[in-house]
């Protein structure tokens, strides 16, 4: 078994075989050519009886792991959306884990619980939201880090549910649960993410898709058309989830008009901003949250950690009571980490770069007659398409990701099936957005001549 | 900014202090000193502008984090329940963090899914599980790891709830959902985990307590009486959770006679197992788990991991339809790890250890007439007090808490205060076992002689 000592040794080790793998990604391919099912024919079908030694181990992850992993930092990977990761990011997780303690209430762990309150409100702060989201020493507000940026609409929405349940039992204290809950009702862009369905799924609430306009996002008008008929129809609403930068084309529904329309009408209204809302750390780019002041109660961010922000929820103490799991690790190291050796000026530079490489990316397009921009760019992201038809969208971007040069993931906006180039890895640079997009110019070509024929 | 060379030297020198912290871990006082609010004076109030240099961040974990941990892997901590971490399980973290995929579907990073799918199915192995619970090759089970163990409750849950519902609008299309929903009932033992009575109020169902025996076990009995009664009060019975080894006294509920019960009824059958289950790898232990060969639909298992196994599921591909959050990190890869490099016969002698400590622990207790054992010692949890008042037995656990030299928390049991003693940490030895013995006896003479005046 490994004790300290092989630990010092094979942790070293592993330290250079990580910042290896980080410094040489470019030179692997960033989308792999395995087939479902490749993995299992390379290991055994059982664990071992006896101990193998950690050589064998990490022979292994050459043969069997890296070959079927698709490099989400590489800077040919412009697929999804950027999930973060830093160096002091990994070395906060380092601690983490060997502190390795359980943070379901203060005396859990004290660290664990006041370094998050406290780390929260640094976010808070850095995004300008008004005093009542921020913990403060006697704050009403707060925040709590989620284990993913689901879990955090859901949390939300589920907190929403047993306000509204618990408002209208204490005018009508007949009315059941059940009863109550099958008259609510929550809203959300017919471009929000998946996952906010989802939440509706399992918290058991009729969820609604609010149409968007011609920038695909939800204005007050519809959301206040929506309104009006599914009260005349006897049902409740209760929750908004609004979003800033949606998946698809990173587009921003107006909370300035949808904000005084949830307080007049009494909604929850949740933002979520998963992907853009570390943008709002930049002035430039904080006009994109504004309206947060008049009314709204919850926020989500992501960084390299889900965030929800809440308003008037009483002093936080037990975070267990603030999310779905019961347990959680000390993920706020990794924030303070993070925000201290970037600090707020090195983060603005960082989101900075992506929105000026995306900058780039788009213009590389706008002056290619062949092709039409989507979506007007307001950060990282760029949705374009060849101008024609879906067929020939489709078949270009298989031909890109099956060059496996660079990787990118579709989407459809308005009828229109759309190629969505979002700058994510830390690592990219000019010259490979230049050359992705030299790459891909090639590719058409080659595409149209064909297709001429 | 940390560039890769910087992160070498730091990476190697947190390493070091990792292995420092676990190799010393007993030389820190187990719990700490703090009171609620101490952390926020001892930092900013706001990020920093500037970036700060590492010195400074590292320096400030023993200055403002180590003074509010509460160290759950010293060898004096002896509260709540274990929380592994093994050697091998945070090199494979931090391999997990550089490759930083997010395994939401096949695609996203095929290792992370597939390798998933196959540590599963060994676990499956190692707990010998009849072969419907594993994915195999074609298999119609499978495994998923969770997040924490309060996820797999609430998946399960949420997995019965949607089921049930199919089933009875199959053949009654015009009842509603909410109408179905509100007549639903789950039960779980009235010594269950607080988390499965939060998964009952997440999933909008009603949730029952089942009383247990004077082993604090449930009967087949005890949920056949409850089950009438519902049944005749028109409610519609469709989950049941039952607990081999519960949080308070690590009792076993009576699932040979749950069972064919559940199958008779057509309720889904959880098993929550979060702690027991990692030691039914060991063939002296599995007996616990007869009875899963019946019938039985999901069992959960805590490593330092943990998961859900579930029956007749189909073929796996995107995990992310199988747990509440979208994203997931590559976290099989601890598992991988920590099987190979322990190998099964090791972690078996992981847990016979931590059993073999709490018997001997036992019988310190046993053999002073001052004390009594409440609750059958099956595995590392010793639930023990002193014969006399609860009143007496809270001042015993205040002191001994207070003292600061070990750490335990207490439960109800059948209306008395019991402290509970469960062996946690991979460094615990027979003397430190010897030596927190001999403190809380001294404790007890010191309390007992003053209450005689």
């Amino acid at each position: 078994m490994m004790d300290p000592t092989e630990f010092r040794r094979r942790g070293k080790e592993m330290v250079d075989y990580v910042a290896d793998y980080l410094e040489n990604i470019e030179k692997r391919q960033v989308y792999p050519d395995v087939e479902p099912g490749y993995l299992r024919s390379l290991i055994p079908n059982e664990a071992p009886e006896e101990p193998e030694s950690y050589e064998d181990v990490i022979r292994d992850v050459e043969r069997v792991i890296m070959p079927g992993i698709t490099h989400w930092h590489s800077p040919y990977f412009y697929a999804y959306f950027p999930t973060a990761n830093s160096f002091p990011s990994m070395l906060a997780d380092m601690l983490c884990g060997a502190i390795g303690c359980i943070g379901f209430s203060w005396a859990a762990s004290p660290a664990c619980t006041e370094l998050e309150t406290v780390m929260m409100d640094w976010l808070g702060k850095m995004l300008k939201l008004p005093e009542d989201f921020l913990a403060g020493t006697e704050g009403q507000g707060g925040g709590v880090i989620q284990g993913t940026a689901s879990e955090a609409t859901l949390v939300a929405l589920l907190a929403a549910r047993s306000r509204i349940i618990k408002l209208i039992q204490d005018e009508h204290p007949e009315r059941s649960e059940a009863d109550i809950t099958s008259k609510l009702v929550a809203y959300s862009s017919e471009q929000a993410h998946s996952s906010v369905e989802r939440a509706g799924l399992i918290g058991g609430v009729r969820m609604k898709k609010i149409p968007t306009d011609n920038k695909f996002a939800v204005r007050g008008q519809a959301l206040s058309k929506m309104l009006r008929e599914d009260r005349d129809a006897g049902l409740m609403p209760f929750f908004l989830c609004a979003t800033l930068g949606t998946t698809a084309s990173c587009a921003f529904d107006y909370i300035t008009e949808l904000g005084p329309l949830c307080k007049a009408e009494k909604i929850w209204m949740h933002i979520d901003a998963a992907y853009a809302g570390s943008a709002f750390i930049c002035p430039e780019f904080r006009p994109l949250l504004d309206g947060v002041e008049i009314l709204l109660i919850s926020i989500r961010i992501n960084g390299s950690w889900s965030t929800l922000i809440v308003q008037q929820c009483g002093l936080v103490t037990d975070y267990r009571h603030w999310q779905i799991p019961l347990g959680r690790r000390f993920r706020s190291l990794k924030m303070w980490f993070v925000f201290r050796m970037y600090g707020l000026k090195g983060l603005q530079a960082y989101i900075r770069k992506h929105v000026g490489l995306a900058k780039e990316f788009e213009s590389l397009v706008q002056a290619d007659q062949r092709f039409e921009i989507s979506a007007e760019v307001v950060l990282g992201l760029v949705c374009f398409r060849l101008k024609g038809s879906n067929d020939l969208n489709e078949t270009l971007l298989k031909r890109i990701n099956n060059a496996r040069k660079i990787h990118l993931v579709p989407c459809q906006l308005a009828g229109k099936f759309v190629l969505r180039f979002a700058v994510c890895a830390r690592t990219t640079e000019l010259h490979h957005v230049q050359e992705a997009w030299s790459h891909i110019s090639q590719l058409s070509s080659k595409l149209l001549q064909e297709q001429s024929h």
